[in-house]
C-alpha cells in the first residue's frame, strides 16, 4: 500500500520546503479578510491569512440516507485507507460474499478484485442498466461478462436499509434482500465543495467548484484543482464535472504554476475513460448519443463489431465499436469500446481527433498502424468511421 | 494458409461479375491505342482495349545480384505462395538454421516466426545499425532482445555469395560466412512500375508510379493503386513510397469508385507502422529526426522512458517513446514506442495528432484514457510531449 503513495508528506516538508500541517481542517474563508479559519484533530482552532488560497478538497463517495449506512460492515472506497480497511476487512472477518451497490467504474473494477480473491460477488444498481453511455447492445456484452463469471447484477433496484443479522449484513433493496458478509457502497462521488459554497464561490455541475481556464474562482484569488472543481469539455464548450485522475493530476500542475504566478491555460477534458473489468477492456471519449443530444448536436451513431486482430491471428477476438457524430456537420462527438483486448488505447485515436475537432470523414482517413497481430488491416475505428460517414452524408 | 485469402478469383467471377484472367500477364501499354498488350502463361499473346486502366501490379522482394541467388533454399517472402513455398522447405528439408538477410520489418518478424519454431536464426544487415529510423538507445534495446532470444545480428555485413555445400549453404558475407539450411532474403521491395515506365508514365519516389490524390497517374485514364503506386506524406506534403497494407487496401477502396467515374481524394499517409518482434512492440508514425531535416525542416527530438501501466501495477514494464518537432513552431513531426506492451495501439493517437497538424502543446493537452491496468496517470505519450515542449519554446 506505501508504494502508492506517490509523495508522502516528510518529502513536502524535508526536500521541498512546503509546510504541510496534518489533522487541519479548514472551516471557512473568510474571503474580506483573506482568511481561513478552521480546527485541528486535537479540538483547537486555528486561522490563516492568505494572498493566494488553493482548494483543493477532493471529492467523496456518495453515500445513501439509508437506516444502517455506519455499520462496521457497510464500506466506500475513495482513498488509500479505505482500500487498507476494506482489505483489513476482509481477512479479519473472513469475508465470502459481497454486494456492491453501484455499477460505475468504482463498482465494477472492484466486482473484478473481490472476485480475483474468491469472493462471491453481487451487484445492485438503482438505474435501469448498465452503464448508461453504453449503446444497450455494448452494456449487455458487459453484463454478460459478470454473469459469465458468476457476478449477478440487478437493475432498478436501489439499496432501502441495511441490518446487522448474525455477524452478516442484510440489505434490503427495492427487489430483493442480500444476506452478506460486507457491502460496498460504489454509488458515485460528490465535490467536497461546501467551504466554497459557504464562501458564496460559484458552483458548477453537480456543484462542483466551477473554475476558468485558469483554474480560478468566481474570487480571482482563489483557486481550485483536482476532483472537487468543474472543467470545460473540449467537444461541447460546456462545464463538465468528470472527476477523474488525469484531469486532478493535469490541473494540480497548472494551478501550481499560476498560485505562483504563473498563467497556464486549459483547454480542458473529452471525457476519456477506460476500465478493466474481468477479461473486458471498457473505454470511452467524448460524448455519448444521449449527451450529445442534451448538448443541442443533432447526433447519429454506428455501432459495429471488429476483430482485435487480422482476421486469421490466434487469439483473435471481438471489439465493439461505438461512434457517435454531429449529422449536419459530419463533426466525431465521442466514441466506446469493448473487448477483451485493444480497447484501452486504442480510445485515445478517437480522443486525440475530438481534440482537433475532426470530422469523421477527416478521421477515417488517419493512417493507423497495421500488424496481425494488434488489428485487422482497418483498424477498427477506421471501419466504424466509415460506416458512420453513411449516416451523416 | 487458405484462411489469409481474404477473397479468391472465383468468388469476384461468381457473386460480383468481374471478369478476371488469370495466367495473363501484361507486358505493354498502348497508350495511343489505349490497348493492353500481353501474354498469356500457355505463350499465346493477348490484347485488350481499355477506356480506363488501372495499374495494381504492386511489389516484389529485392533480391540482391549476387552469385548463387537463384538456390532452391534461397527464398523470399511476399506472397502467400512464397509462405507455401518457405513452409514446405523448412518441414521438407528439417531446416535448423537459418540466416535472414536484411532487418527490416519482415525480416524481424520473420526472425520471431522461425524462432517460434525452434530454428536458429542470424540476422545480417548491410547498414550499420538496426532500423535507421529510431534513436540508437530504441534500436539497441530491439537489438538486445535479439540478442537475449539467441538472434545474433551482424551489421555493415552486406551478403556478396551464396553456394551449395554438402547440402547446405553457404552465404558469403563481409566480414563472416554462414552455413545454414536456408537463406531468407528481407531486403526490401520494389515496386513493379516497369511497365508504367515503358509507357513514359511520371515515376515518384523508390520508382513508384506516381499518382495524384485521386489515384490517376499522369496519363488521365491510367489510375495505380497498391503497393506499386506512390502517395502523399501528409506531414511533409511531398511524395513518398511506403508500401504498406493500409494504403494499399484504401487506395484500392478508393481507385475502384474512381476508375468507374467516382471522385474519390486521399489526403495521403503518415507513415504509421508496426511489428511484434519476440517480445516486443515496436511502432512508428510520421517521421524521424533525419527524415524531418531532410523535409526541410529544423527539428528536436526527446527520448524518454516511460512506464506500460500504473507504477504500482504488476506486469508493469518500460515504455520507450521518441517523439520529433519542428523546434520553430513546435509543430509536431513524429515519434515511435519500443515496449513489450502498450505501443501498437498507442502510437495512433500520435498518427491522428499528425493527421490534425497538431503542436506537440496541443498535443500534450489531450484527455487520454487512464487506468492502472493500461497506463501512467499521465501516459507515456503526454510525458514525451511535456519533455518535448522544453526545447520547442
Amino acid at each position: 500500500l506505501e508504494d502508492l503513495v506517490v509523495r508522502p508528506a516528510h518529502v513536502f516538508r524535508e526536500k521541498q520546503g512546503i509546510e504541510v500541517r496534518l489533522g487541519h481542517t479548514a472551516q471557512k474563508i473568510d474571503r474580506q479578510a483573506r482568511t481561513i479559519l478552521g480546527r485541528t484533530s486535537a479540538g483547537d482552532g486555528f486561522q490563516e491569512s492568505y494572498d493566494k488560497l488553493l482548494i483543493a478538497t477532493g471529492a467523496r463517495p456518495r453515500i445513501p440516507d439509508i437506516p444502517g449506512n455506519d455499520l462496521p460492515g457497510l464500506k466506500a472506497l475513495k482513498g488509500l485507507e479505505d482500500g487498507r480497511r476494506i482489505k483489513d476487512y476482509i481477512f479479519s472477518k473472513q469475508v465470502r460474499e459481497v454486494l456492491i451497490v453501484g455499477t460505475g467504474y468504482i463498482g465494477l473494477e472492484m466486482a473484478e478484485t473481490f472476485h480475483s480473491l474468491g469472493i462471491q460477488v453481487h451487484m445492485t444498481e438503482m438505474m435501469p442498466g448498465l452503464l448508461p453511455w453504453l449503446p444497450d447492445q455494448m452494456a449487455e456484452v458487459v453484463r454478460k461478462e459478470l454473469d459469465d463469471k458468476g457476478v449477478g447484477v440487478r437493475f432498478s433496484n436501489g439499496i432501502r436499509a441495511v441490518e446487522q443479522r448474525n455477524g452478516k449484513l442484510m440489505a434490503i433493496c427495492d427487489s430483493n434482500e442480500y444476506l452478506v458478509d460486507m457491502v460496498l457502497i460504489a454509488a458515485g462521488v460528490v465535490p467536497n465543495s461546501e467551504i466554497a459554497a459557504d464562501a458564496g464561490l460559484e458552483l458548477g455541475p453537480a456543484n462542483a467548484i466551477a473554475v476558468d481556464r485558469f483554474l480560478r474562482t468566481s474570487d480571482a484569488d482563489i483557486f481550485s484543482a483536482g476532483d472537487c472543481a468543474d472543467a470545460f469539455h473540449v467537444v461541447t464548450g460546456r462545464k463538465v464535472w468528470i472527476p477523474l485522475a488525469l484531469r486532478a493530476n493535469r490541473s494540480g500542475w497548472a494551478v501550481g504554476d499560476n498560485v505562483t504566478g504563473g498563467n497556464v491555460e486549459l483547454p480542458g477534458i473529452v471525457g476519456s475513460a477506460v476500465f478493466k473489468v474481468l477479461d473486458l477492456e471498457v473505454a470511452r471519449t467524448g460524448l455519448s448519443l444521449e449527451e450529445a443530444r442534451m448538448a443541442g448536436f443533432d447526433p447519429v451513431q454506428n455501432l459495429i463489431q471488429s476483430r482485435s486482430r487480422a482476421h486469421a491471428h490466434p487469439g483473435n477476438t471481438t471489439i465493439h465499436v461505438n461512434l457517435v457524430a454531429d449529422a449536419p456537420t459530419g463533426r466525431l462527438l465521442g466514441g466506446a469500446m469493448v473487448g477483451k483486448e485493444g480497447c484501452a488505447h486504442r480510445i485515445n485515436a478517437l480522443a486525440v481527433g475530438l481534440h482537433a475537432g475532426m470530422t469523421v470523414a477527416e478521421f477515417f482517413q488517419c493512417d493507423l498502424a497495421y500488424a496481425p497481430p494488434f488489428s485487422p488491416v482497418w483498424d477498427p475505428l477506421l471501419t466504424a468511421a466509415n460506416q458512420l460517414l453513411r449516416k451523416v452524408r
